[in-house]
């Protein structure tokens, strides 16, 4: 059986195309020549390009009556690449999707810069579709995205960090953009409110059951097809929802491994065998993918009513394959 | 006498109050506290807070007709905190306007995320405008400016920088911005589209000299009160005017000096005082300064045949105030 993202790639080809296209041709630089070859660097990387793909899914289930959907995946993508230049400044990654990351190839100035170009770009081609109500979504999200990565830098490390900061979090740095990647599809095609408001909350669903889904992956699964090594999130001692559900049940002595590998960073060999001991001990894991299915669901029965159509089949589809990858 | 400036601001004293009470309203965040902490250190350090005075000097100019010119004047202003907040993590600056940076008593990492929140914040003004021709105007300039710096970054000790190419990057990170704060105000006030390209080829002429002044002060003239020492464009290697210009006439002896001093960054005590001497011995301050007038003259010929008024007068004394500091 085909993925669904890959299915859907497969229904929305020529429009994937035409937005490649016009991603290229918007990364240009005439003055700054730097800035097409990281951008290159990064975009070339591919990734599954889920986020204008379903730009484009929302604007064909709502009749597609406009050629924009093409500019506001490209935003969507563009946006996408901005966040991701300026989040591998912020956590001195050195690697994404298997690659070196921009910062590591040129500096961290460059990650920076073109990061911002980047989203001057998005903000030219969604002015460029002509819909206030469409920069309206995308000027709230990009907002959301902010707020949640400083949300997130505030928490590092922070033992204390609970569930529902957890969720505003994850609501900025993941959700935000699927949300808005949805809705601007159906506003553009002139759908009615109470579709655009499904596409919305379908977004939001998903991107919060892929993060957790990710912060899953990271503590077992089968993440090495991901790019992504086991325990990298606790390596980086980051406050992922494993971890936030082994704390709410750890005794004193847990308190204490988790004070030291996590809140001061001494780390030392066995430690991460330890934590997926401790995770294990308290069903964190299992709650975990409790959760990530709760929100697949939810992401399901946003969109059940909408009509069936070979696009919003694989949309349904999605979000029990994001959640499967974590099994 | 006044300074035109301060004059300026004495004549928009209740817009500039309103557009700081909108400026502490919208640089809140309810969920991410660090965000509104970092804005207050660079917003409360004040400076002159020229650009947003522009906008609302030439929105006054040109009949003043919505509220909305407070709107901008904040969006103006958010972009370029945002900016100052970006340059000082890729220049890895310690200080600006006499305080410790924001780089330096938070971390880079808030820089960049906070720089990309107040750039969202005003982008969420801009479309409250419901204008989509300011926010056409105020994504180039944003694009323009990301692309400057980046140039700004590539051709960074390169002594090969011509003048041509410093005027790009000088339109970039300073110009594009004071010209779509002139303009917009125009925009906004329905004005005339030729009265709205005279208050743009003022602002970039007034960008341009602004920046040449700047360069200038930085190998002499009364510095000090500006929060700058004399030579730190020659200790960070920029390639500044006065200094493309001396490169222009060096002989062999010369470039030797220059290219271990600027290109390969090997400074030693006295070069300083030696680089002054080769500036003098050229003329390249002269020049500099003359080229610092021709863009003066060039602002003030822009918005000459705008009808008389109190602001207007203070905007044609702003650009010979602008290069008299540099004396």
């Amino acid at each position: 059986m085909d993925k669904p993202h890959e299915k859907l790639a497969s229904l929305l080809t020529d429009d994937m195309a035409a937005v490649n296209d016009l991603i290229k041709l918007r990364m240009a630089s005439e003055n700054a020549p730097r800035i097409p070859e990281v951008t290159a660097h990064l975009v070339d990387a591919g990734g599954k390009r889920l986020r204008p793909m379903l730009t484009l899914a929302a604007a064909h289930m709502c009749g597609n009556s406009t050629p924009y959907h093409i500019h506001l995946a490209a935003t969507v993508e563009f946006i996408h690449t901005a966040t991701l230049l300026h989040d591998d400044v912020v956590d001195e990654s050195a690697q994404r999707r298997g690659r070196p990351t921009a910062n590591l190839l040129w500096d961290n100035q460059s990650s920076v810069l073109v990061g911002d170009y980047l989203f001057s770009r998005s903000f030219q081609l969604m002015v460029e579709t002509g819909s206030l109500r469409v920069l309206d979504i995308l000027a709230n999200a990009s907002a959301t995205i902010a707020e949640g990565e400083v949300l997130q830098l505030t928490v590092a490390q922070d033992l204390k960090t609970t569930e529902e900061t957890y969720l505003k979090v994850v609501r900025g740095k993941t959700a935000a953009l699927f949300e808005a990647a949805c809705k601007v599809g159906g506003v553009i095609s002139a759908a009615d409110e109470d579709i655009n408001d499904a596409l919305a909350a379908y977004g939001d669903a998903l991107g919060i059951s892929f993060q957790i889904a990710d912060d899953l992956l990271d503590y077992g699964g089968a993440s090495s097809a991901m790019g992504k090594n086991i325990g990298d999130d606790f390596r980086e001692r980051k406050m992922s929802l494993p971890l936030i559900k082994a704390l709410a049940h750890a005794d004193e002595t847990e308190l204490e491994f988790w004070n030291r590998t996590i809140a001061k960073g001494r780390q030392e060999d066995g430690d991460l065998e330890h934590a997926l001991e401790l995770m294990a001990k308290h069903n964190a894991l299992e709650e975990t993918r409790k959760d990530a299915v709760y929100w697949a669901e939810k992401a399901k029965a946003s969109i059940a009513y909408l009509p069936t159509s070979d696009i919003r089949d694989c949309l349904m589809a999605l979000p029990d394959y994001v959640v499967s990858r974590a099994h």
